[in-house]
């Protein structure tokens, strides 16, 4: 795969582009602090997160419909609640906790980076995060997306490959034209497996169970950060 | 319908933000003048453009599959050629053609509108085109977009409700809290039976018959500018 013909990057977003472990941490703290509810915020943010799969692929398989993340998030805060005591939170609480995800801060290579490499390539996020939360986080961070692509479009869910074609297909591009780019492994096979190209970047602090420091997969490229993402691509 | 209480802003795009007329005659008379082909280049670019309501048709009827914007334009465009003496062109020269579509130029108020607009409200295009059409007219032209919505998220084409609704779902918003600016009385007609709210952009140089001076039902702004919508929004 030659990464000189690549026309559009595709950029997983939970993880590789913004720090969702302290985000949600911080905003659970903040939101349950002062109403005299005390947790480990990185243990409530970990345990959310790994009802992530589960809920993902009682989707992905047909199971039940399509919905959001936002609703996803809020089916997965639920199952929670009880092992943090936190069962008769009020609807008003659980929407803001939900929105949570909302309101996470970029890696700092990021917003600079992003902005090299859209003077080369057009760039999209391609994450399983609904247009909503994709384009709040836009805002907070920042980032000048040329669209906003992923599993709103495609209705459905990485690693499924509908949502990476159909991301190809919005630019009017085949999948050999574009890049995904993404801290985690099942992700690059997957877009691989369709035909792109892909780039590596390593997110080690991501989460104790989760930050991969290398790739189990072959890919086009590693790059520590972005600016070294663009710096590749020759930006 | 409180104006107030509008948190994003829907915008139709052919027409109401950019000139078509003017770019594919442009795009049609550069593409096909160096070919020796001698024709009105207006009187193309709105013989293509009537093509459009019957072909959109087709596709709300349900006679036919959701294709997007793209494809519906080059299927126009064979639909005109005999009537120009153009049925000789190859394949090269009729993707060229169909791509003028993507370097339309915008209204001169349109660019510093958006700016100010998007202090105050999420902003988006919903269009029947398709996203690849709307990011490189957004490259262009300089809009900087919350996101792309519209027909290729609805799979369907406006002035279909589902359109509209689907727009307001991907930012998590009601129909009352969104409102659609147009130059076109059908698609605020539309609009505002969703429940939106309703700016009227009035572009009487559009084309010779389809500039509407005036709104042809009840709307809640009527601004000739987008700059002047952003005034009547106190941004």
């Amino acid at each position: 795969m030659s990464i000189s013909r690549v026309k559009a990057l595709f950029f997983d977003v939970f993880g590789t582009l913004v720090d969702w472990r302290t985000g949600v941490a911080r905003e659970a703290q903040s939101i349950l602090g002062p109403l005299g509810h005390s947790l480990d915020p990185f243990a409530f943010a970990d345990a959310w997160r790994q009802q992530y799969e589960p809920a993902m692929e009682e989707i992905r398989s047909g199971r039940s419909p399509y919905v959001k993340l936002d609703v996803i998030h809020r089916r997965m805060l639920h199952t929670i609640l009880p092992h943090f005591g936190l069962e008769k939170l009020g609807e008003r609480v659980l929407e803001q906790l939900t929105l949570a995800w909302h309101r996470l801060d970029a890696w700092h290579d990021v917003a600079p980076g992003l902005e090299r490499l859209r003077h080369r390539c057009l760039i999209a996020p391609v994450s399983n995060g609904n247009i909503a939360l994709m384009s709040d986080l836009a805002r907070r961070n920042r980032f000048s997306w040329d669209a906003i692509l992923g599993a709103d479009l495609a209705r459905d869910f990485k690693p499924k490959p509908i949502v990476y074609l159909a991301a190809a297909d919005a630019f009017n591009l085949r999948p050999g034209d574009c890049m995904m780019c993404a801290a985690h492994s099942s992700d690059l096979r997957a877009a691989a497996a369709t035909g792109m190209a892909t780039a590596f970047i390593p997110r080690p602090r991501e989460a104790p169970t989760v930050g991969e420091t290398q790739p189990g997969v072959p890919v086009d490229v590693v790059a520590r950060t972005l600016e070294e993402l663009a710096s590749r691509l020759e930006v």
